[in-house]
């Protein structure tokens, strides 16, 4: 059984005068350990970006990198068949645009996660994953990376000695694989509902697959997206569930990772 | 008298397929002290940042960072008019994003100098150059800026103690006032007339304005464009005039600046 | 006094994933008589415009291309300082893209207002008003332009010899001038305020301004924004003022412009 | 035996201040019947579009739309997974801004021929083919769609009636079911060698495979590219050897297609 986990969710997810989602960040961001903020590929632009950074660093919220494919038309949920190569330069772009906000804000990269289909296009491409992993070594040796446990990139982290987090998506369903069925919109899920998932998946290291079989899960890290609908009342409620069974709440660098 | 002055040239500067200019990077490299690598807004994406960086390391060459407008139609010669709060973001993502390149390849940012129409702005506006002196003095309080002598910039940065270097244009015309004449296309220059511009201005410190008067110039550094044509010629002949009577050629670290 | 008045309204301003404002272009249609839709510079994308096209037809409501400055994340409220020719060709290409959605839906554009900054660019740009009636001139002969009654808009469409519709800004306030005062935030405005403003301004003519003074006005659409805070309660105030006063609601065709 | 064949190139294809290929469009127009003008969104750029159609109609040349995928960067050579819907509107918008150049220029759009990756996609996808060809026969019902021979976009159009135009690339490798090797890069070609090519093919309808195979191809219009290395020779050489047999030029529109 768990008794620290992390809270991970996207941020700074809009653009321009845009919003999505039906609730903010600030309204968020009390219930988490770890914001992943889009870093203008898929979504942010740099005062947004800016804005997102000030705002985790004043609730003591752990920033990440949250890279994605170039398209903000497709909110980076669209594949882009680039070459390993230029993905990976992508990457770097992006990477290095939030550091110099993190350093402009007294803070730095805790986590790098992909976005979107190049967050699963990695978890099935080990050369990809092998890449990007390579290019973390080089500048970013001890910022975890967080993905999914059963993917290429958990793969390619452990054989080359990079920090890793896995994941459990709380507003997500999984398979009998222990891999999760996405689906480009998810509707209104019930906030006790995924509460009971998430603690069931904490405390029992289990979790119930869309054919209704139970499949062993592990993971250091709970994800849930700002843009699911509902979702402050999503977070209220897993969070409470877990501090009242006696887990603490906590980023990435407070855990026994690896 | 100098005795040793700065080469500074803009590279990186084509996007994906397309190119600009009659030469290449990689012939102009040769002749330079210090390149400042387009960011990816005015020029540049990040597969030629990535190898842009390479070339400059292989060469020794110093690396600045050189964000511009968010305007890659206009190749960022037009002005956007955003808030100061808005155009200094833009610069801290450009100037981030390179950085990462930078770390990837072993190097670090040795200065850096806005593009075009930013460049201008800054020039000219004392508010948007306080801002983002303000800014440098946080992430990059070594990292020195390159601007004209007769410029807000110039003044901002010396009001708040931060590193500047100043430039001389081989390739463009000077005013009565000291400022550059600042054309959109620039025509055929013969680069014998350059060299002995050049010359002149750094052994008697005087350039000839296009009213053909004398006016006094200081500066560290010399720039050329590399989509002026002919740019392959204006170096090589400027650089072996300055060779030729005794001036080193070296990066901006090596200058006594201020 | 009118008889007879337009109510257009901007439409399709959301981008990709993304939404503005606290209603939506479904709830608003309804109430207006034209439609000014986004064409994918400053706001819409493809598949949006497709959409609002549909939803014009469907409600009977008069479809307008409504081209802005090529800057998403500024919303085209920012000035780009591209020459006259540039912007009149990304008017044309906007243009373009409007009409083909329109052919696909079985109808056609019915008339053209520029959006933020480049509307209020053209309104003091004779020489830029001049080539962009040129250009309609040629393409669009029949097709009115929407625009301020004090503006070099109106003033080249007339000389000319262009259809011209005017405008009067129902969530906006006048200066002495008759010149509207442009905000980039307007606020929560009180619907019934507005309502009687408008209702004044369609039977006696007249508004007062900032100053408290009153001013003589000319036109035949009234224009609210989709973004405004409260624009459902604004349009169904007005709409309901205006029809219980006996003036009919109809699109620019069924006026006699000019 | 063929008596008269267009010849297509793609046109249009730099951005902004950057240009591709070793040549121009105005030197390798005199010499083609048919031109695909890019339309901004895997190149071109409005002022771009602009000078390409004045300069088609200058020569009396054919203009068509020659849309691709949303990606500058990638030129759009690499696919985005966008649904089909997605993909049409895409298409749709590019379609119209070119029209209303047309429209400008006082001519129309003669042909439409995607581009790239999305132009071998269509060939591929028998749902996108028919999605793109429905579209084409609401808005477009007498303009041709260039393709090739064996695609799923040629099956579609024949089957839904619509007028198409097959191709034979000149400058492209052909395999052993007489489809196109296509390669990111072609390197520099022998004009002679594609003329004896071009010319065996119009004449005997076949083609020599990369496997020393003869197969049977039909077509009624030849493609090269202008940003094939040695592009103006390789037009100029088949050009003079197709005349010199008696094989006309013409535009698609004096073809006998179907």
């Amino acid at each position: 059984m768990r008794t620290t986990v992390d809270i991970n969710c996207d941020m700074g997810e809009a653009f321009g005068k845009w919003r999505i989602g039906d609730t903010t960040d600030s309204r968020l961001i009390p219930y988490i350990s770890s914001a992943n903020i889009a870093a203008g590929f898929h979504a942010g632009d740099p005062n947004l970006i800016d804005d997102t950074v000030k705002l985790a660093v004043q609730h003591g919220v752990a920033v990440g990198a949250h890279p994605g494919y170039n398209d903000l038309q497709g909110f980076g949920r669209r594949k882009i068949s680039g070459s390993n190569k230029e993905i990976i330069n992508d990457i770097v772009y992006q990477v290095g645009a939030l550091r110099e906000f993190c350093r402009r804000h007294g803070t730095s990269i805790r986590h790098v996660k992909p976005h979107g289909a190049l967050y699963m296009e990695l978890a099935v491409n080990p050369d990809l994953s092998d890449a990007f992993v390579q290019y973390m070594r080089i500048t970013a040796p001890d910022v975890p990376i967080l993905c999914m446990g059963i993917s290429a990139t958990y793969t390619a982290a452990r054989l080359l000695g990079h920090p890793v987090v896995r994941e459990f998506y709380a507003d997500r369903d999984y398979d009998d694989s222990g891999s999760i069925a996405f689906t480009r919109d998810a509707g209104r899920l019930d906030p006790k509902t995924i509460a009971r998932k998430v603690l069931r998946a904490c405390k029992a290291g289990k979790v119930q697959t869309i054919n209704g079989n139970d499949v062993d899960i592990e993971f250091e890290s709970i994800c849930f997206h700002s843009d699911t609908l509902g979702a402050l009342d999503i977070v209220r409620e897993l969070r409470e569930a877990l501090v009242t069974e006696g887990i603490r709440i906590g980023p990435v660098s407070q855990l026994e990772h690896q």
